[in-house]
């Protein structure tokens, strides 16, 4: 028996691994072996760790996810930076061709989320932090008398992960770089400016 | 040898069967003999028309798009009413669970569109006919003083069909059926209403 330290280790190991080998074989041809071999450990191993492909596969999206919401809840500055930043690592990330590779195979998993419990239930919990996250940052910033305070801070959260995320679906479907980036200026030019602008009047 | 209107004709039948076939069976499992189950035609005649299942998909997908674009340029009335037809055909149309079945199985397909050259140049053109009509609208809607004078209508088109995007991915891989009327309801407050608002000055 591994001790708890012993197992975390290996735990982390394996998410490692697998975010590997997603970004090397895509979501559909990603197989138990593919992963146990990425992370030096036997496919025994691997299945005393994880019952089958799918519950690895809802256990990584779970680690991900997780590591995502600290990363961007661990954003600080000023209201206003915080929300640049939040919008920029999405967009700037989105440049790199393993962060493609893995953002495609996110959205291949989501695509399978309709027919299974654990990724629907889990990409929903994200999506809510997600946008409570956004949102306290707005209202922050509305509280600090730096965004307008006629400003709701919910709608615009929603409208920003929304048009964030089919900015990446469409930069990566259709394979034009500055896809995302052109996106978030528009997001730029048509609400969050004028979440700003008002404040100096 | 198939006259060109009997060809024509064996061509639609085969794009409806596609149609069906996808909503059923979802982008990866979908196969030719499927199809021509499907179709009441042989799989020697869908071949005689198509000489892969690739090729097929490829011709379905340019049908598609096809029909979607002679839909949303066919919307009339004024400005106003067709910016808010182009949307709501958006979100509402997501609702039936036909519409979401296909949806998902184009979801599927753009995620293979990064390794497949004619899925992605006709998802890029597709994206610019779908900006331009929207920004035409908007633009149609300046020259008519209905919209105010300083927008940008490329800019919001971006913005529209983003959101749009991300909304209707997020709507359909969470399962949560408010989740596109609720980011049409941001747009609105954040982007259109404004849109608006000015020319009552």
């Amino acid at each position: 028996m591994e001790n708890e330290e012993q197992s975390e280790t290996a735990h982390t190991e394996i998410m490692d691994a697998t975010y590997q080998a997603l970004c090397k074989y895509g979501y559909a041809s990603v197989t138990m072996e593919k992963i146990a071999t990425e992370s030096g450990k036997s496919k025994g191993l691997l299945h005393y760790h994880f019952d089958s492909k799918d519950d690895l596969l809802a256990a990584f999206l779970e680690y991900l996810l997780a590591r995502f919401e600290q990363d961007i809840e661990s954003i600080d500055g000023t209201p206003d930076e915080q929300l640049d930043e939040f919008i920029n690592r999405f967009v700037v990330d989105s440049g790199s061709d393993d962060r493609q590779a893995l953002h495609l195979a996110l959205l291949e998993l989501r695509t399978d989320a309709p027919f299974n419990d654990r990724y629907r239930e889990q990409l929903a919990r994200n999506d809510k932090i997600v946008r409570e996250t956004i949102a306290n940052i707005i209202r922050d910033g509305i509280d600090q008398g730096v965004f307008r305070s006629d400003a709701d801070p919910e709608t615009i959260a929603r409208l920003v992960l929304a048009s964030i995320d089919g900015a990446r679906t469409r930069e990566l479907t259709i394979g034009d770089d500055g896809y995302a980036g052109a996106v978030r200026d528009a997001l730029y030019d048509c609400v969050i400016d004028d979440l700003r602008a008002e404040t100096n009047e």
